[in-house]
């Protein structure tokens, strides 16, 4: 079966959370034929409303599609919900959040099953899905032909990122990414705590403070070619050592505002760490080494 | 003295690192007569052949010009190199890092001394500076007379940002911005260290970890809305509670992919707790208040 951009492949949708709710949502707007189910049925109803056909099991709405989209709250509610489906020639694919193993694992007992599997991670919320220019994206691994065939369905709610044949790697970058962006939150909760009791209006620092997150988030290239060479010096303009000498300075000031410094004391070590393993003229690429179990 | 856009001030820098000499080449191309002094006169010879006034002492330095701009290691080596120095009626700049309550003091001191004083945060690194369109600029508070009166001057190096009479408030605006940073580092470190040992390219790899942490710096905007309102629903996207259940995903990744989670699980840990607390429909906003000690 070949799809083209104009197609409305029909589908179905396993998983009527919030997530999958949207995800139903942008597919019937975009004119996808689409059936959906979900553990407590009543929440299928107002997408039956929107046009949406309901199934009564999740084995009746995978035998209703060869397109099959699961968003469920973890990979063990995948197992449970597709444990009676037959998934002989369906293309599954599943944008359950989980771990790269978990990723690999399901898509092994899916090809067992006689599917195709995609797995996506998406790098987005709600609000995001179906709307134009709202920068939300889902990562894809698996199947490549899986993901060539139906690129014009998935790109409906999101744009679409393929990421490779290891069916773990969607899963690998979403979290990559999402523990990123844990370690930017801390900094960022650090940087209202040590303001918060002074007379700085939080709306007039949250701009300054997002502009020079969004500028510094470029480090990441010199990170990356740092590692690619295996010369961590390179192209350093901040070193190791001078570094380091800020963080007492950090160190200082969240002692005078009386904040805790346990969000940046950890990274902190570990550039101690790296220092006095004799690296003055690297940044903090070397950091990545030493986060190595 | 009144000065105006097109003045080119005369002025003296004491300091001559790699910051100091960035700023005298930067105030020396702008045509302003400058005046150095460097503790090791050694570094003052490039600049001397770029057109600066060496002076033998940093008193002699100081009283050379009316406007003085320090930019040292720490608030111990200004306090060392003013030493001798007679301050009454100069304009001291003060570019040196420190932390709000060491400005503060320097301030009292150099008022006592009978100068204005004005206290810089550099938020750029030397090859930012004197380049046009780098995006570096400077903290300023203290005095706003000088910081008015020298405006222009103060611009030459890198582009002024204001934030209040206090003279705490660079340093303030500095070490936040650098703490979040650390933990936006911290993260960037963490999800190479995820990605290291697999088939993924850093350099392909970098781009979408970048886009995302400047993408996601948005988050902070919120957040000073909500600790503004001092509602910590308000505009949640993703709760805490759905947070707190994708931390565990992380987690389990770290573990697959045999990295420590030591950068991570503090923050995780208090976005725990606050959840335990009661909150689950706040972002992670509520960990500020548990920062404080
Ligand atoms: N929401 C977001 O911002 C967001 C962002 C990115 C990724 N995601 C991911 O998208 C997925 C869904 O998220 P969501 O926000 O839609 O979650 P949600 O609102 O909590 O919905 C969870 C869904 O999973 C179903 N479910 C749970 N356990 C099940 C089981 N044992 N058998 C069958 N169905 C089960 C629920 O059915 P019932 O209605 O019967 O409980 C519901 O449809 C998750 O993996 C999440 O990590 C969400
Ligand atoms: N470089 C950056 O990327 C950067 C970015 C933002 C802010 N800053 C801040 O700018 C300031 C200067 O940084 P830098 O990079 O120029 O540092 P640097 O290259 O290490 O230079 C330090 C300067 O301080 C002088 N000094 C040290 N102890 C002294 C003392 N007791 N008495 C007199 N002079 C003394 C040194 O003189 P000698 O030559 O005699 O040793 C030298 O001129 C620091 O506060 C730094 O935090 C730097």
């Amino acid at each position: 079966m070949e799809h083209t951009d104009s197609d409305t492949t029909s589908l179905t949708l396993l998983g009527l959370g919030d997530m999958g709710t949207a995800l139903a949502r942008a597919w019937l707007a975009a004119g996808h034929p689409t059936t959906v189910w979900n553990r407590t049925p009543a929440r299928a109803a107002p997408l039956a409303a929107a046009g949406a056909e309901v199934a009564e099991t999740a084995a009746d709405a995978v035998a209703a599609n060869d397109l099959v989209v699961v968003c469920l709250l973890d990979d063990a509610s995948v197992r449970a919900a597709l444990a009676d489906a037959d998934l002989a020639g369906k293309d599954l694919v599943d944008l359950t959040t989980g771990t790269p193993a978990e990723a690999r694992a399901r898509a092994a007992w899916a090809e067992e099953r006689g599917a195709r599997f995609l797995d996506g991670g998406i790098m987005a919320v709600p609000p995001m899905i179906g709307a134009e220019g709202s920068g939300g994206y889902v990562f894809y691994s698996g199947s490549r032909p899986l993901f060539d065939e139906h690129r014009a369905a998935l790109a409906v709610p999101a744009g679409t990122v393929y990421v490779g044949e290891d069916p773990g790697f969607a899963a690998l970058h979403d979290v990559a990414l999402l523990s990123a962006m844990t370690g930017m939150f801390a900094g960022v909760a650090h940087a209202f705590a040590l303001v918060r009791d002074e007379d700085v209006a939080p709306k007039d620092f949250a701009p300054m403070l997002a502009g020079w997150l969004a500028a510094m988030a470029g480090y990441v290239n010199g990170v990356a070619e740092q590692l690619d060479s295996g010369d961590y010096t390179r192209g350093v303009t901040s070193n190791l050592a001078m570094m380091v000498r800020g963080n007492a300075t950090l160190l200082r000031t969240a002692e005078e505002q009386q904040v805790s410094p346990e969000l940046l004391t950890p990274f902190m070590d570990l550039m101690r760490r790296r220092l006095d393993d004799g690296h003055p003229d690297e940044g903090t690429t070397g950091v990545v080494d030493l986060l190595a179990r």
